[in-house]
């Protein structure tokens, strides 16, 4: 049981569609969306990468199509646990994060990226953030000990189309979870780094990994005028105003 | 490690805040909160049944309360994985449903309820519906074998506050999953009925079971006009406009 | 051009659907939604009142129902202004509350409420919060001036179904907005009866209204590390954790 | 009364942060809060423009920014009728639509960029959609009369960055208003340019426009089983999958 988002989007000769409203070049988004629905009946059957790939270089050969970007989303889904075993036909909707991919098509080549959106994690030590500068506008006091939480948007490129997509989706994704968990953070920053480097050290079939990561802040409660200390023990959850670090780390740049 | 969101509604004579502008017995939502914040520090060690209880019979002991209602929904973090071994202090958000309780308080007892909320659960076989009447306006066709989609809110009330209310929790969790896996329905009405049936009869702590089953629909795409046939390979997932099925099951209506 | 949403609940006799899988006496879902479509046709020329009660008394005709409950929401839109002129054919969505209807039919009469949900208000004066007790957990300052913003939801229950529904809901909503705006309030408690005893005063037609109020909390930001004063300037506005205030005001007990 | 809300992204000599945790050129998010605030005391007395390029130039003064980006979003707020007169103190939402302007600062210039996002419009007429060609997947019928629907995000970029922005951006979303009211429409991709042409002829201070136009589609419900025509008359309201259309037209190109 597969359940997936599917978004394309062509790019190519189509302005007398904008300036003449002649309709003649027009690929229907209706068509788009049958032939997603066609596709899935048989070309689904292996990575999402490999089903958006189809899906993209099947748009290219439409004359007027100079690039076919197909992004896909699945859904997780895992089989429910009946008398110790997993069910066949029945699953309960999973949420550690959506995994994506993004095929981008063009007659010079196919690019495959790979990642994960909506993967929330939070660690409750080894996070700090101090030696920042000061100005007119600073009420930041410095810590060396505060809880991060984030929402990890993490998109990576792959150097060739051609690979073992499933088995490296799920090796980077372990990665990523890993290194979050056993790092020393000094600022989200460089968390993003740490993480990004790791990944294309261990994984060579990685080029470039794009990371946007939200900082959801935990402000301590103020406990002191109940007579309680609170040593980093109950956090208040907000959501705005919010800080977002995002940056790409590609393969050369590591070193 | 545990996040919790809690909603507070206090009844009683409040009547004068309202008629008179006199605050005097009005509880602010704001002690409230910090109240929230406070028990947090101390009694938030065991079960949210717990320190929901903590919290109602809290704000019971003012004179003007007359039912102090405490609901809290806990998030789901689970340990993220470092070398093979779950971490203490780093942790990915699940999504397997939110677990609720709610507690009431009165001077004349305390009740608990527990439950679980936006449970999306999905079984591609033994699902049917037919035999309903048909009228002018009746189109639906009958089917013996469709896709069974849903997002569960289940709530269940105990008979006694006093119980061990994370291993309770657990069991009509595992229950009503399995049998959800593992029944023949022959509509959204009647699988409510067999899941509530069966937790009432397995789980004795359990005196009565509401259930609010939206029919999440997934439609057959068309494929024919591309040739193809589509055996129940190929589904449409939509939104609006759907079923909502719902339905309280009390102990002893259950023979 | 109308928009609306519509919600259709049937209560009745639907035992043997839960308990023995029969379906001999269920409306299915998809009969509901081709009757609204059906109805739309040529029952939406006046007030959704007017909609909402033929499509609950139809569903009365069935035996099996003992009660009809339809809800419609009316979605607005205002005519595009060209050339001077509203046009004919063209509209911008329009996001001042939205209309609700909810008519309950049973065979012993309907029954007719009205409402408006979403409608989010502000007052920059004549807002106070003062005089209510404090215990171990109040910090909360008390204020005789701060910044009052609400998301009102209010529904108000008609002593007859027949009435001009339309005339009648523009004349509250504008009670509703007017006295809002120019009340003096002591607490958001006495804001709600403050406003539900005018409209029980203006219409005579409404015999009792129930009011949702959150407390959409704005707090003063502070700028005094940047040498600024902020004598009600500059609020930062929030969201969780709020203040959820709610009543229900009848005729006869607002003398 | 003014309620905005205010995005703020710099560019610059970050590496070290990232590379080597050194956080000694970081400027705080935090920070960055705090001087919205600050800046909201006395400098938004203009347009969200004025007051985003403040902020912008503002942040440029750091030595390690080399781009900063200022978001400004103004949500809409109209005073409440009180007697036949607008309330100087009391305020309802509005929702037509949300005014942003972003504001893009480097040591070689500030540029300047306004537009309107979630401005949702219909219309009921002079809408088509047909000559569009069809493959194995087309399934789409060919049509001279279609009601389209659409949340127009329509953003555009001034020459100049110091001119009458609030008289500018009130005049342009006239203009995209009553094009879009008063246009025949072969299609989504021809109302863009439609659209945009015309504001590029009317309004010289925009020397380009992005829209971005979701096709909201509205099926004709089947009335047939029903014994009823539907010529055009009862619609459903769908959401996904849907068509979305975009294009940037510059000045220049609308020849």
């Amino acid at each position: 049981m597969r359940d997936v988002t599917v978004a394309v989007a062509l790019e190519g000769d189509f302005a007398s569609a904008h300036t003449d409203g002649d309709n003649s070049l027009v690929i229907a988004t209706d068509t788009m969306k049958n032939t997603a629905f066609a596709f899935a009946k048989d070309r689904l059957d292996g990575s999402i990468e490999a089903y958006g790939r189809a899906l993209a270089e099947h748009f290219l050969t439409f004359v007027q199509v100079d690039r076919a970007i197909v992004n896909v989303r699945e859904h997780d889904w895992l089989p429910i646990d009946v008398g110790g075993a997993p069910a066949r036909d029945a699953f309960v909707r999973g949420g550690e994060g959506t995994r994506v991919a993004t095929v981008s098509a063009t007659p010079g080549g196919t690019t495959v990226e790979a990642g994960i959106e909506d993967l929330v994690v939070l660690k409750t030590t080894r996070s700090a953030f101090s030696g920042f500068p000061r100005d007119a506008y600073t009420t930041l006091p410095e810590t060396d000990d505060r809880l991060m939480a984030t929402k990890i948007s993490a998109i990576w490129r792959y150097g060739s189309p051609d690979l073992d997509a499933d088995r490296t989706f799920g090796a980077v994704r372990a990665t990523l979870l890993e290194v979050f968990a056993d790092h020393d953070s000094p600022s989200v920053q460089a968390s993003i780094w740490i993480m990004a480097r790791e990944i294309l050290a261990r994984h060579e079939e990685v080029d470039e990994i794009r990371m946007v990561l939200p900082n959801l802040h935990h402000w301590l409660a103020d406990l002191a005028p109940f007579g309680l200390t609170n040593d980093g023990e109950v956090y208040v959850s907000t959501t705005e105003p919010h800080g977002l670090i995002e940056a790409t780390v590609r393969r050369g740049e590591e070193a």
